[in-house]
């Protein structure tokens, strides 16, 4: 039986890791396929993470201390998917691709969400070097230079708003006629001088070179292609919640969740379900920064420990 | 008029400096008497700030990165004491020590907690150097080995307990023959075999040498001295939350507390009055770590970027 099992192993799941093992707490495994360290790994640069403004370090260096410090403390890793995590009376069941299962008597969950892709030329092949899908991230970057963001709906404008702060000029490139965000969200950037919306139109291709992108081209409606130069390119296109651990073989999800498909926890990272923690992008109102779930990780690692104090 | 006011210079602080600066908001201002930094500034050694991981670095070195990072893209330094923040029509009027006032449009507050020191000889001199405050920090540099807790409430019979998951020993001085703790954390401290109790006892003197503590003497109410060897102090006799600049000329708290002196806050860091945010320490449920006061600073940074947004 696990102390702890944490599910995902982004900034959350490591952060939580390191402080159940350190905490004293034995038997604690972190779920991950691959190699741990999250969205962040795909980023060119990173220097809003307190402690780490290294301009030449990538998101992959930044992660290399996480990696050596997080396992340090008798954290294990097993490389395997989680299908499903169910309470089965006092503990935890997580049933593992292939059908072999471990009990826990407590999880974190923190499988995070994925920004959904907006299906351009060259959008994989320059994700993290000039294509970015976090504006608090990435907006820096592109201070006083022109950036470009793709999407109509509410999270599209904030971030335009936001990058309309520190960049030149924002051009908000959009398919429709009409965006899909809330009307005082759209007067606002209407209002905005170096807000520019360029609508019926969408992305065609990102184009750059080794060092990353260099401009994209918008292709109008009528086919006609503008090339932007010398700009980064922003996609708000959605997330997908990574929620699917949480929902049983019915379908419905086990634990408290919002109409986004977020979970509900309170700042404790305590979800609805007793001994059932969240943390990281997946929650409700996560700010999608490396740090903020970080300090979740902590917290949620933390309240596993008095748990399990509690039942001793 | 400054965009926003921080009031405090530890992590939190810190950390809301840069996301708001960083974020493009212009005239952001902290106000921090001394050298930011904070708390753990005291500290001889960290290491669970994902990210660093350098045994033979201190606490201030540990914050030199931040101290460049955090004031990098605009973040001003005032060097002065805050008395009060009074929200004011749609703004807030920060009074300064000696009268003079500054005007903000949102003010995000972090100024931490202050641990109460037990008054025993040697306390000012080892503290961060084998006298520590905080269980979840350095527990686990006394890993099997003994340590001592001086106090008798709820924290630190808790911290006792977590200590004792990862140390040989943990002897419990506590200065009457009953703990204040509530009932069932004290039966859950008695059953656990590597816990021992001392009570009508208190720390009559830390001892140690330039590396730090060494051990401690403790004193029985009848003057009966025991030394005890090779052990690390952990002193839980309560913290004093800063709270007094949310307070008005009348002494009552300008926004919503908790029975601790507390902030309330959510998720957002938000607090009951609108443009008025919290961070770190001094929230309910504040985990009391660097990476959770981090994370929050990130939060309550993003949220007043947010809300000047809407005002405009």
């Amino acid at each position: 039986m696990l102390n702890c099992a944490i599910i995902g192993g982004g900034p959350a799941g490591l952060t939580a890791g390191l402080y159940a093992t350190r905490g004293g707490l034995k038997n604690v495994t972190l779920f991950e396929m691959g190699m741990p360290g999250g969205q962040i790994t795909q980023s060119s640069e990173i220097e809003n993470y307190p402690g780490f403004f290294e301009h030449d370090k990538t998101g992959m260096d930044f992660m290399d201390t996480w990696q050596k410090q997080c396992f340090y403390f008798g954290l294990k890793h097993e490389m395997k998917k989680v299908e499903r995590v169910a309470k089965t009376g006092e503990h935890f069941t997580i049933t593992l691709e292939g059908g072999e299962s471990v009990e826990a008597m407590t999880v974190i969950v923190c499988t995070g969400s994925t920004p959904k892709r907006a299906g351009f030329k060259g959008e994989d092949a320059f994700f993290g070097k000039g294509v970015s899908t976090c504006a608090t991230c990435d907006g820096f970057f592109y201070k006083n230079k022109p950036v470009t963001v793709l999407g109509g709906g509410d999270t599209a404008l904030e971030e335009a708003f936001y990058l309309s702060n520190i960049c030149s000029d924002v051009y908000v490139v959009h398919r429709r006629e009409e965006f899909r965000a809330a009307p005082p969200t759209i007067e606002r950037v209407m209002r905005k001088e170096n807000i520019h919306l360029v609508t019926n139109s969408f992305i065609d291709e990102v184009v750059g070179n080794v060092m990353g992108v260099t401009g994209v081209n918008i292709k109008n409606n009528n086919g006609e292609i503008t090339h932007m130069d010398n700009t980064g390119l922003f996609v708000f296109v959605g997330h997908n919640v990574n929620n699917s651990v949480l929902k049983d073989e019915k379908g419905e999800f086990i634990c408290a969740m919002n109409d986004w498909g977020q979970v509900i926890v309170d700042l404790s990272m305590k979800t609805s379900v007793e001994g059932l923690f969240a943390a990281g992008d997946m929650r409700i109102q996560a700010p999608k920064q490396v740090v903020s779930a970080a300090g979740d990780g902590a917290v949620a690692a933390l309240q596993v420990i008095a748990y399990i104090q509690e039942q001793s």
